[in-house]
């Protein structure tokens, strides 16, 4: 890897990235796998951010206040073509306690010249009393 | 459109054809419009439902339980490679109501031989307090 900049080989790859500067509450690296492009962002119950700024401001935020957290993460669908990547992840937030709480994230992956960048992440928490069910 | 089988050129169609079955409560199109292959679908709170019989019946007990909504949709990005697309969408719920809920949806098509059709739709409720800010 160049000095601020990841070459990512494939959305396998930079998905790992991802949950890693998560895990480990790292925002320079979160800023260099996300793309320059228009990327968006949907974090649990908010809104959409647009642009890598705002993004990038949005998780240097979030872990400025969090402490590492436990992350375990199951792929839940895999849709892939040459260029363009997303990733169905069911992500189990605190895992290492009692009660953790289950988001299910879409990590959108496109290839650039370089390699794999991030160009979204949207994530949901998914509420306990439909954790067990389906709209069934 | 041939019986039972849907032939839409671009994401875009796709788009409204899923917007205008959700509008309608038409559990037939909805069927058609989406892919037979392994599509996954998570509505608001809720967890992932996998395959095309369970996402099917999911928008058709939706259906069966609800008045035919208003929804306001707004497309804040599109990324599109020759035969994957992705665009994240605000839904405004219940548009023509004094105090309409903001959803924001990730939706995926593919293309097939016949056309684009839906293989992922990832809705979240913005939460209303959060509606107006970001994380910053």
């Amino acid at each position: 890897m160049k000095e601020g900049k990841l070459e990512l080989q494939t959305p396998d790859e930079a998905e790992t990235v991802f949950y890693e500067a998560f895990k480990r509450c790292d925002a320079k690296v979160m800023a260099a796998l996300w793309a320059e492009d228009d990327v968006v962002c949907v974090h649990p119950g908010a809104g959409v951010l647009v642009g890598h700024e705002a993004v990038v401001r949005s998780w240097t935020n979030i872990f400025g206040n969090a402490h590492p957290p436990s992350i375990k993460i199951d792929v839940a669908r895999r849709t892939r073509t040459d260029d363009l990547a997303v990733h169905l992840v069911a992500q189990q937030m605190g895992a290492d306690t009692q009660d953790p709480a289950l988001v299910v994230a879409t990590n959108v992956y496109r290839k650039y010249d370089a390699g794999w960048l991030m160009v979204e992440h949207h994530a949901s928490l998914v509420q306990s009393e439909t954790r067990n069910q389906t709209l069934q």
